[in-house]
């Protein structure tokens, strides 16, 4: 059976960052020339593994096997976030390319199909998930024109920085796969606070996203007497107290919800609040608990509507289907994580956007976590202990083979 | 008695309003060369109604009777807001001048004193209240010193710039004033909501203001169980509501108390806030409300800290003691506004600061408001009506009369 070696993993991914590296982490932004050349030193990885390594149009970069499908398809991304983590998406890449070489050196898996995929832009520089978006259904011209970074570098500059102009755009090989595979360090701290070292990941969760908008009648923090007042801000406070206590009472146990951003206008200690601004975001696995989220918050928006004095309304909504995990992919990672591990995985959702919720819902996908030291992701401190980061390699190469038949 | 020239009076106003006008509002901030000009003006109609007039060295022009006193000193500002309406300030400071007029017309008032003054920057474009301020206790020169505008100009430059470096600066002539009087347009739409034309000011209110801040750890929307939160601004809505409750359980007729501003870092839709900045500001004339008031928020910061998880402190705390008018100013200003217009005047608080909050801590001082229409100001569109701008100049010249003893 396929066994990794811990010492060839740990020494790729340590030359993965540096890449861009910037103190303990990495800055290694989609498309940038650190982006670029990390793949182009992939490639030369996969080349070794002996897959077909090819950099498409917009900067994915896939390794192709030269063996008979169905092929299993195991990847994640090596673009980062600004002076981000150096194992966010890099991890599940070399991960790809150590399970490729594993199974080139084990009698019962040599004959197997694997490619490896690094997508471009999952961390959003210009496009959220464009490589795994490309991938599974192209992606509109006109999205591709519209993106840009938040300096405002067309995201077509960048491709053509890159020297990818023109290239074709990698499109799934209907028929090839037997589905998709990703690793990723949690980004939470559930598998630390629970003495766990593996995450099968039961799906990735669903996010419904909202800006509630309050309207009221700006004015003089002295003059303006209380029973004449329509504070903005007062209504903003008085509806995210309702919501909260509504959303309390549905939760389920993973559900997650946020108001992240508050403004007020003109956002100053003597003026009555003219008009205010509320996200608010939740997600969760379930599309019933969803559901039931969005109609809560329908139900407190038109309350304080009807109680007034103030306009309440939403004024953007942005809604991602929750993509669940195909069991048998949870159960191989599960099985494979008992022999390796015993006792030591548990089953969980993945809360943050990964590929695998795009790749999920064209072909059978499985994600596996492994622990976050700290809970601490999207920052130079995030990190994972050696010893877990090898066993993750090696439940997936299990899984893996289980998957596709061995 | 005195009898007030309404056609003169309205002129001079409409003329006042010549010096920076934008549109129907005036743009004259202190010590620009509209505001110097119009000073200049002002010092004219001084003279011709038979005062001496003088500015001194921070641009406060006051025109001094040359009658023997006890004297008594109306007053109010020219300088205005940023695009300000055309009667906050120069209606008190036009009041003054007519009631001289009246006083010099009048048999019975001839020999009597009334001295007549338009402070500094009441309006702070460098340091609030200036010219009140200096007359009554001075302002230290490194007030002076560090004063700016919102641009970044010294006010020790724009004193200059206006011709007015090395000039003494006037103060109170210990023993002259029998008190002092202000009227001002009402900056809110009490008189109009009550239908009543005169309002009989009982004090300025006091105002506290705070600033609260609340400290969590930063963290991801997603990946970060509800459990696990540290959601400063999840904690500054619990504080908000809660303090709000309590406020409104203590609150009296006319106190008021605002949260115009909330600062959330990042503040971003998909990240749990680390920080948060709440304003929490009240207003009312007596002080055992105030410190009520502030019990109630130490006892709801004290149980926010108590039940955590986030840390909440005051970041910042500013207090303006309320300033009382003298009751004998407030009973001869209603007795004269019973003779005008029987059963049109009511007894309200400024909820906003005027010069007479500074005055009417070294003198007896009454201020008078007209009815602001649709309760507007600093604001272009800044009215009242012509009657009313009549009636109350007539009121405060019968009741100046009555205080000096006529």
């Amino acid at each position: 059976m396929p066994t990794i070696d811990r010492d060839r993993l740990l020494a790729d991914l340590r030359q993965l960052a540096s890449f861009g590296r910037y103190e303990t982490g990495v800055h290694r932004p989609s498309l940038s020339p650190q982006d670029m050349a990390a793949r182009g030193w992939l490639a030369d990885r996969m080349a070794e593994a002996g897959l077909d390594p090819a950099i498409d149009g917009v900067g994915t970069l896939i390794g192709r096997s030269r063996n008979a499908g169905p092929a299993l398809l195991i990847g994640s991304h090596t673009d980062t976030q600004p002076q981000g983590g150096w194992l966010d998406g890099a991890l599940g890449v070399v991960y790809g390319i150590e399970v490729a070489r594993a199974f080139r050196d084990a009698p019962e898996t040599r004959e197997l199909a694997v490619d490896v995929a690094s997508w471009i832009d999952e961390e959003g520089s210009y496009l959220g998930m464009l490589g795994s978006q490309s991938f599974c259904t192209g992606v509109a011209p006109e999205a591709i024109a519209a993106a840009r970074s938040r300096d405002g570098e067309p995201l077509a500059d960048a491709i053509a920085a890159a020297g990818l102009a023109g290239r074709p755009v990698a499109r799934i090989e209907p028929g090839r796969y037997a589905g998709y595979l990703e690793a990723h360090v949690e980004q939470g701290g559930l598998l630390e606070a629970d003495g766990k070292r593996i995450g099968v990941v039961t799906g990735i969760v669903g996010i419904r996203s909202f800006t509630i908008g309050f309207t009221g009648q700006q004015n003089h923090a002295g003059t303006t007497p209380m029973p004449l007042r329509r504070d903005a801000g007062a209504a903003l406070i008085a509806f995210a107290h309702d919501v909260g206590q509504r959303f309390a009472a549905l939760a389920g146990p993973r559900t997650v919800w946020t108001s992240g951003r508050m403004v007020l206008h003109p956002n100053a200690p003597s003026v009555i609040p003219g008009k205010a601004e509320l996200s608010l975001q939740f997600r969760d696995l379930d599309p019933a608990r969803l559901d039931a989220f969005e109609a809560a918050m329908a139900e407190a928006i038109a309350e304080a509507e009807a109680r007034g004095p103030c306009r309440v309304a939403i004024v953007d909504a942005r809604r991602v289907t929750p993509t669940p995990m195909a069991e048998q992919f949870q159960a191989a990672i599960e099985r494979a994580a008992e022999r390796h591990a015993a006792g030591l995985s548990m089953r969980m959702p993945s809360a943050a956007g990964h590929d695998a919720q795009i790749l999920g819902r064209h072909m059978p996908a499985g994600m596996l976590f492994v622990p976050s030291i700290g809970g601490i992701s999207h920052h130079i401190a995030e990190n994972t202990a050696d010893d877990d980061i090898a066993l993750g390699a090696q439940v997936l190469a299990t899984a893996a083979a289980t998957i596709l038949g061995r």
